[in-house]
């Protein structure tokens, strides 16, 4: 009988897997294929893949709190739960026309979904992707993230508006900051949940919120910074999500620039601006903030820079392969991971020695996103 | 021959839980059983016990990365290796005569402890618990913690200097700061592995160090402050371990006065005080850093306070019972778990509401660790 037991043990993959903890698992989208890559990274391999997720051009993903389930949010307005110790997915819904990003409430029960096609964003039931809230906008809505008390915190592309949804009671309640400035395109939140960044499109400089305001007030931020007169051709609009902050400082991608600028944390005024490679696309700091990471836009978009927080030098590059799309870092900062698009690949770097250590094929992959995120405010 | 083998899965607990994942457990350390309670924070509830782990007084403990094992630090120099999944003890070392305190490397792959007898500080493979590296101070240690690049950082109460290990190389590379100052006897390491702060037993202040600098050198803390001429009794040394730093200020207990100290984030000069209801225990920030929740020493341990990191001040005061030992956050803030040792309970709050939502039944539990710890520096 226990001979038995053990060969139909051995036989069922799932079984084999019981005992497959989570908090060093990732997943890595396939943006043409649509599918995910189950990766582990302390082995530094794929372990399995998700198909029939639609399409993942542009998509991102946020993980429930026990680590186990991924939201995917699909530019076709998909929104996607997958269950990455089954490799299935439990439960989808096409909940608009067109769609760019999404977050998770910090008690783990709500997935908020932000929309070109209709505007607004809508929220579901973390469980079973029911709709609980739908929250019209009349404009296109980006810059979507979570924030402590259970709040949606995004920002108006017609309107240049940033509203504040507080989901504790029945109905949102909702906070509406004006004035945030000409066509918003994008928006981060730093790791305490605080401060809130939109890049704006339509005009120079950024606009920051303090979230800890009673009444937040839209706060310029080197309002003389732009584009210029020049009106140079931008190759790519810079991704402001991420990780922005390192020791007191964010870093930004100038858009238009072959730069980064540094903002002092507290009062925002400008610390210093490094000459890059090109264009940036991510400017991402290593979780301690010691180093940032710099990707680039086509057609330099095989390079990679790091910049020293201290000296705000660059002080390495490397030329993974064409089309580095995205980076993400262990979660104590010591590896980074890379996606090198057009190679069908994945690299995988020490972030002291800059030593390769290792590589996971994918099939044309862009974001990389490990579950350690589950556990941060505002990614 | 199905029937069979349902009935055979159905009686083994660990095949029923085959998909477990593990963001949101945790483990409360029972001191007087020496054993661990396994709780899951979504759920707020215990799901299972591990024994024989010696003398937890005192105890503390890490993660694996993977989020799976947690490595238990005994009072009696007992190095523990549990697997949180299968609920059994897989490695077992007594190392020391007396220890307090360990570490794990940033890539997972060696645990340090901290010893008082003998002194010094003994490193293991992660996977093995074999001794990897033996590094005598001929004095007691303290404050040992875990910093970017596989360093660890550990204190010598004897002779008031820190060492910075670097474990990168076939051997330990050690780094000693001299001049600490006088018996220091616990210390912290900010959430980025930059700063390093010691308490002082010995004389008045506190001293810094900052990791960054490629030979750091003590930086005085609040030179003047300390017990004062009045040599008050104290009660318990605080600890200083734990979430210390709120919006770019550390927020430390006094030493002997009812007050915690709030101190500027870069330059360390005081930015206020704080009257508190006891000789303060932990101050622990919540993990946006709005918050600061309070414990305090005997005969004044029924109580917690609440501060607010804007205005410095009390907001919110509870008494959940006698001997409140420890708190613990989840993750993103939204709850938090206090233990009531002599009520033999663990109570959860909502932080923004303060409501109690729940409560797990405990042996004496002392130490709560959700294992979101894996994936931060320094804790």
């Amino acid at each position: 009988m226990k001979y038995v037991l053990l060969a139909l043990l051995m036989a069922t993959p799932a079984l084999a897997d019981e005992y497959r903890a989570t908090g060093d698992l990732g997943l890595i989208v396939e943006r043409a294929t649509g599918s995910l890559v189950v990766v582990d990274q302390s082995d530094r391999a794929a372990i399995g893949r998700i198909e029939g997720l639609g399409d993942l051009s542009h998509a991102s993903l946020v993980y429930s709190p026990d680590e186990r389930y991924a939201y995917v949010f699909g530019r076709d307005g998909g929104l996607s739960k997958v269950d990455i110790l089954s490799r299935e997915i439990v439960a989808r819904v096409l909940q608009a026309g067109n769609s760019i990003g999404g977050a998770i409430s910090d008690d783990g029960t709500l997935v908020a979904v932000s929309n070109y096609e209709p505007g607004g964003v809508r929220v579901f039931d973390a469980k079973t992707l029911e709709m609980v809230a739908d929250i019209p906008t009349a404009s296109k809505t980006i810059g979507l993230v979570d924030a402590p008390g259970r709040r949606f915190v995004f920002t108006l592309w017609d309107k240049g508006e940033t509203w504040i949804a507080d989901m504790k009671g029945a109905e949102p309640a909702i906070t509406k900051v004006t004035g945030m400035g000409t066509n918003p395109y994008d928006a981060l939140l730093a790791g305490d949940g605080r401060t809130y960044i939109t890049g704006l499109f339509g005009e120079d400089g950024l606009t920051a919120l303090d979230l800890w305001d009673e009444t937040p007030e839209p706060i310029r931020v080197l309002p003389g910074y732009g584009r210029g007169e020049e009106e140079l051709p931008v190759y790519k609009m810079p991704h402001l999500e991420g990780w922005a902050e390192a020791a007191g400082e964010f870093v930004l991608p100038a858009v238009g620039h072959h730069e980064v600028l540094w903002i002092d944390a507290s009062d925002f005024t400008e610390t210093g601006r490094t000459q890059t490679h090109g264009q940036p696309v991510f400017a991402m700091a290593r979780p301690d903030g010691r180093q940032v990471w710099v990707n680039f836009a086509h057609p330099l978009n095989d390079t990679v820079q790091v910049i020293d927080r201290m000296t705000h030098e660059v002080i390495h590059e490397m030329k993974p392969g064409p089309a580095v799309l995205h980076m993400e870092f262990t979660p104590r900062g010591h590896e980074v991971w890379i996606s090198v698009r057009d190679e069908n690949r994945v690299d995988i770097y020490d972030t002291e020695t800059f030593e390769k250590l290792g590589e996971v094929a994918a099939e044309s992959p862009s974001g990389i996103f490990f579950t350690a995120r589950a556990h941060r405010t505002g990614l």
